[in-house]
Order: C-alpha cells, then structure tokens, then sequence
C-alpha cells in the first residue's frame, strides 16, 4: 500500500501553509494594502503574511501605521487562516495516530484508505469552529465595551480593535493594531485578564478542550494527554510569573515604576505571553538578561499541542522530564499518572526536542554571523521565531535580507515542521529487520 | 543486599575528590604558596584548587605571577591526581558496568560483593599510570628541548614549563605557567603539535587507548564504544577546525593578522583545546559571538568517556544521535554499527544529558542575576566550567564571591556528577514492579 507523496497526511500540512503564505503575500503586495503609494515589497509582504499564517507576529514593518485596514484585515484573515488550519490539522492528524492501529490493519486488508470517517473530521472542524468563534466573540465584546468605553475611541474603532485582539490572542498570534503592542493598556486588568484568557484557551489546544467539555458534562476521566497539558501549562505560568515578578520588581524600564497590583498583572501577562501568544504589555528591549534566558526556556516549551500556541509543546517538555525522572528513580518503565510510556512515543519526543534544537542553532549561527548583535537578542529572536512566538527585543526590522529569509523558513519550521515530523514519525509503518545483538557504550 | 552508602562505588569519586579539593586548598593556603607574602585568602585557594582537581584550568588569579614555584608545584600535582584519579575511577566503573549481569547474579547469590578482582583494578591502574607517564614524558620532552633551543630559556626553566605544560595537557587541564596560555606560541607548530597530541590522547580515555594498543597488537576487533569516540573526535575536529577558520580568518584580533599555515595550525588549536583542555593561542574575548557559540556546542560536548576531557561526552552525544536517526528512519531499534542500543543506555544518555542542561541553565541563570554580564560570556563562562574546559572570555575574576562559589560548585558537578551520575544509573538495580497499560500523550 503506497501513499502518494502528497497525500500522505503529514505532507498536506507543509503544503496547504506554503499556499497560503504564498496568496497572503500576494494580496498584501497589493497596493491598497499599505497607507503609502505603490506596492509592498515582495520581501515584506513575504515576512508578514508568513508570520500572520503561522500565528508568530514577528514584524519588520509596524502593523498601524504601514498597512491600510483592508492591510490589516488581510493580516486578520491570515491568522484566523492559520490558526484554524493548525489546530484542524494538528487535531486530525492527532486522531489518525490513535486510530493508527486500526488503521494499519486496514492497510493490510488493501481497504480503503481514506476511511477515517469523514463525519469526523466535519465534527472535529465544526467543534473548532464553534470554540474558535465563541472565545473570540466573547473576548472582542468585553474588550470593545472597554476600549469604547474607557479610552474614548468610537464605538467602530473599539470594535475593529476589539475584534482583531481577540483573534489575534486566541490564535496566539500576537499582532496588535496599536504601534505599542500593549503596552499602552499595562495597568488595565480589563484589557490584559480577557485578552489572557484567550490566548491561554487557544494555546491549550483542541483535544484538551474537547476533553474538558466532556468532561464537566460526564464527568469522564481526562487522558494522559490533557492531564500533563493542564498540570504543565499550570506549572509554567506559575514559574514564568515567579520568575518575571522576582527578576523584574525594580527594573526601572519595566515593573519598577508600577503599582504592586500592576507589577503582579504584568509578570503574569509576560508568562502568558511567553507562552507563545506574544503581545507585550513591558518593553522586552528593556528586560535583565536573566528575564531574556527564563523567557527563551518557556517560549521553546511552548504551549499545548493541537492548539494555536508554538514551541516543542508542553506534553513534549514533560514527558521527557518523566522519561528522566523514571531513570533516576530505576523503574524499568517510564510511567506518567498510572499510565507507562511506549518506547517509541520516547523517542519520538526526543527526536521532536534534539530537531528543533538543531534548526534553533543553525539559526543562531547564521544569524550571528551575518550580523553584529549580540547572543542574547539573536537567540531570544530566533526562538522566538521557532516556537511562534513573536517577541522580539527590537532587531527585526534590523536583520539583513539573508537572515530575514532565515527567519521566515523557521517560522514555517517552527510552525508545521514539528507537527509535521511528529505525525509523520508516528504514522509510519515501522519495518523489524534482523535484530543486532545489544552492546552498550560508556555513557557520560 | 545492602551496600553502605558510602561504600557504593559511585558515590566513591565525589568524596574521593572533595577529600583531594579540601587538601589543595589547605595546601594553596600555605604562605609559601604565593609569590607575596601572607596566606593566600581561602575563596582564591578553594577555586584554584578545584579547577585543578577538576582539571578545568579556570583562574581568578595569575598562576604565574601570583604562585610561587612552590604552589605552581602544588596545581601540578592536583592536576595530575585529578586527572589520574577520574580516569581511573570512571575506567574501573565502565568495567563495573560491563560485568554488571555477573555482579547482579553474584549479589542474588549473597556473594561477596566486592568480588571484582582485585588483580583487574592494580592491572588497570598500572597501565593507566604507563600510559600517562609515558605521553606526559614524551611531550616534556618536545617542549623542553623547543623552548631551551628557540626562545633561550634556561635548561632548568625549559624543563619546569615542559613538564608542566605536558602535564597539564594530558590531562585536559589548561593550566599554564605562561600568563597569556599559549598566545606567545601561536605560530609554533613544535609547540602546538606536542601539546595537541597529548590533549587528543588524554582526552580519547582509557577504554579507547586500550583498546587500540590491542588492536594494533592482535588486530582484534574494535568495540562501539571506541568506534563512535574516534569516528565522533575526528568528526568534531573537523568542524571546530571549519568553522573557527571560516568565522575567524579575517578578524583582525584573532587569525587576522597570521599567515595562512598560522590561521589553520591555530584553527586546529582552538578545535582541540575546546574538547576539553582549555589552552587558548588566540585571545578567547576577542572571537566573534558565532565562533564563541560554536565552540559553546563543542565545549558541551566534551571528548571520550573515562578520559581526561570534560563533557557531556562524544558517546552520549552520538548515541543519542542514532536514537533520533533510527526513529527518522523508522527503525524499531537503534542501531550502531550494527550493534543495538539497549533502551536503558537510551534513556541514561537523555538523562545525562538533560540533567547537564539543567545544571547548566541554572548556573546561568544565577550568574546572570548577581552581574551585568551578557549572555554569551555568561554561557560560555558556565558551559567551560561544566565542561571543565578552562576556556574563559576573560570575566572569571570579576565575578562576585556568590558567582565563584557557583563555578566552583559547577566544575564539581561537572567533573564528577556525570561519571558519578551515569555509572549509578547503569548500576543500579531495576524494581520491576507492576506494568501499568500504555497510553500515547500526543507529542510535538
Ligand atoms: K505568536
Ligand atoms: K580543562
């Protein structure tokens, strides 16, 4: 049973984001795109339409005052694009995995392989639909009644705001109609908590939210996976707040002039944000090299997997910690909740991390070596391409052609390539040859 | 059977070296010691001493102008039983493990544990002691008779930095008697060379020398073990020599300003001395931020098991190599050379290797926040203690006393945790207890 090329589902991926990175250049290449006469050049509607297809928000030209709203609302449209096509592709791929076994035998029966029922994949994309919308109505609402009402902007400039806020955190893409990202709104619980709030249920990803929905409903137990994704993502804010609050108290450029409660919502909103949403209430420009370093470990762990959040994701980081954890304790299997590891799902997590890692330090080393920056922004940057994240310390509209053209082949990397390799790892059929005889090399 | 804490042969080697740190330290105390008169303060004594031991070469104080011929003689001799000392006891480890089904049955058995004869370990030892004298007396040797017949040194003096220059060399320690390290040798290549030598074949370790004096004697067959660290040293040389000579050839404060055959002799140099001696021949602060997180990758890496180089190890690196690259190519096991890799060595290399990380980005993270250092030094500075390379961009004795007493604390745990770590993995016994069934979290 051969697949062809293209069809194997863990290719489609790769190939339906180059499309759509491709349209959304060329419709931000239209003049009516940009505020100034004449068109984009190709190089800046390329870097803008891949970072709004793969929800990273890094930005080379600022998004108010270069694009034209119809611009902008070709930039909302790319996210949603996106973001939707992710976290569908993510999720089917996700079920075709647990599937596989079933699948597999159907294989061998020459059976059809299109099989997975296709009444599933229109549930699964008209539930996404319906949470993708729902979140974003809800947090476009409170954000245009308190943008309209607070700020004084008219009701239709509150809405367009409003609206492209929510898709924006609920994509976790991090594009902000306002030059300042949020930093303009740092004091604001009622602009920061909705637009969290968002950002954390779109970087949860699709199976966990499913599972809570059900959850609550029949009081089902939760899998392994939405487990590890909670307690993880849980785990992660509470260092990333911890860590921003303690490093940052007295930065004069960034919680230290705040009121204490300020202080306290803003660590928080940088540990949500991290994570890899990427709007900015403080000037990361400005954050204490240990803030950068703390803030690169939890945009490279990222969010949940099958949402719109980036990174090697939260199940990933954990499982190879219990992976670890077994060892040091000497257990003969790696357990997680009751539940034992399979070898190959350890594997696949390890090759998913020392991949990434590899595309990471390839990055870092062009980049240094075609510019003069040094490692601390280079590293927060292409990390922050890597696991979409979309912070930046303020170097990108600074980076030469060669490295910009890096920087968007690892924001598609980051993007589909994880997903990709993982899916396409884990749908193989495995072949057993002959088995060689065990040796063991010293390790350490 | 239960073994006394203490008697547990991989808790042996930290206290073995604690015991061996806390006399160098008292003996660097001693008036004597020092060229100005008074005790030299105890941080300075306790850093000095457990870079030696350690064989990392990292100094906050010069050790040729601040050391009297006395204490010079003391880091000499702390090199040495430190180098002697790690190769010996991670050698006599490696064997403990490879017998480890024997001594399990043994201990089944009630048996006498310490039944590993005696007759090994003395023949270990000796041959080691041979091997060590025998390349350090060579060296001494070249460089004694180079630096009394070209830069006029008297025989005496020539001698005394031959020998411990040799010394320091095979045993990856990086200590010199010459305040610029070996800048003022960068264009000779009868200086370089020798000590190149001994620092490949200190650092290939034990098991690897060994097994080539037999294989070039009986033409036996090589193990995996020796196989990858000759395979993988030659490999890492190779690109530490391309990339330093690429990024550097026309950086005016490093190769610049050499001839051709200098820029490639001293490329060759950095490559080696990274891996993990920690000479330098061109000034480590000057090189350009790419080089230095280049050479951050090889740092890490370290050289062969059971030798005298630092590291995470080339074993672990390209064993975790292989894993990922049987799992991209859907192999069921992960094979070397026609050899499988047992699962437990799999995930004791990843355990090694992530709990290195973890020490190392705590380091870092600390350093970071008690100074105003940028990343790249910092991270160097972190990942050359760990590795115990001795390399340093110049910061070391600007650090704050919490600082060093954290590079201190690094060193140690980077000479002795991995040895002590890994061997304690693999010589543990494993519960078996029940299976819990298995459950696939979704990965990446
Ligand atoms: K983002
Ligand atoms: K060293």
């Amino acid at each position: 049973m051969v697949l062809h090329p293209v069809q194997h589902p863990a290719r489609m991926v790769p190939i339906a984001f180059l499309i759509a990175i491709a349209i959304g250049t060329l419709l931000l290449m239209l003049p009516s795109a940009r505020t100034a006469p004449g068109a984009t050049p190709f190089l800046t509607a390329l870097f803008t339409a891949t970072s709004a297809v793969s929800v990273t928000g890094l930005i080379i030209v600022d998004t108010t005052t270069y694009w034209s709203r119809f611009g902008q609302g070709i930039i909302l449209a790319l996210i949603q694009v996106g973001g939707f096509g992710i976290m569908t592709a993510a999720t089917l791929l996700g079920l075709l995995i647990t599937r596989k076994l079933r699948l597999s035998r159907l294989l061998i029966a020459k059976a059809e392989t299109r099989s997975i029922g296709l009444g599933d994949v229109k549930d699964v994309m008209r539930l996404i639909l319906a949470i993708t919308l729902g979140v974003e109505a809800l947090t476009a609402a409170i954000l245009t009644i308190r943008l309209h009402g607070q700020y004084g902007l008219s009701f239709e400039e509150s809405l367009w705001h409003g609206i492209f806020h929510s898709v924006s955190a609920f994509n976790n893409a991090g594009f902000s109609t306002f030059s300042d990202s949020l930093k303009g709104f740092a004091p604001d619980f009622l602009v920061l908590v909705p637009i969290m709030f968002a950002v954390i249920v779109g970087g949860l990803g699709f199976p966990v939210l499913f599972e809570l929905r059900q959850g609550v409903r029949h009081r089902s137990q939760f899998s392994i996976h939405t487990k590890i994704t909670i307690i993880g993502t849980a785990l992660l804010l509470v260092v990333g707040f911890v860590g921003v609050a303690a490093y940052e108290w007295a930065n004069p450029a960034t919680l230290g002039p705040m009121t204490w409660p300020e202080k306290l919502l803003n660590a928080m909103s940088h540990s949500v944000m991290t994570r890899t949403a990427g709007f900015n209430s403080i000037e990361i420009g400005e954050l204490h090299t240990e803030t950068l370093t703390l803030t690169n470990a939890l945009m490279l762990i990222g969010g949940g997997s099958a949402g719109t959040a980036g990174g090697i994701k939260v199940t990933t980081f954990l499982l190879l910690g219990f992976v670890v954890w077994a060892e040091i304790r000497g257990e003969q299997d790696s357990n997680i909740f009751r539940r034992r590891i399979g070898r190959q799902t350890q594997r696949q997590a390890l090759t998913v991390v020392l991949l990434s890692l590899s595309v990471i330090a390839a990055g870092v080393l062009f980049v240094l070596s075609v510019t003069d920056f040094s490692l601390d922004v280079v590293l927060f940057e292409v990390i922050s391409a890597f696991a979409t994240v979309g912070l930046s310390t303020g170097i990108t509209a600074s980076l030469p052609p060669s490295a910009l053209y890096v920087i968007i082949a690892i924001m598609f990397i980051g993007r589909v390539g994880t997903i990709a390799v993982a899916s396409a790892l884990a749908l193989r059929e495995r072949h057993v040859p002959y088995r060689y005889p065990e040796e063991r090399p010293i390790v350490g």
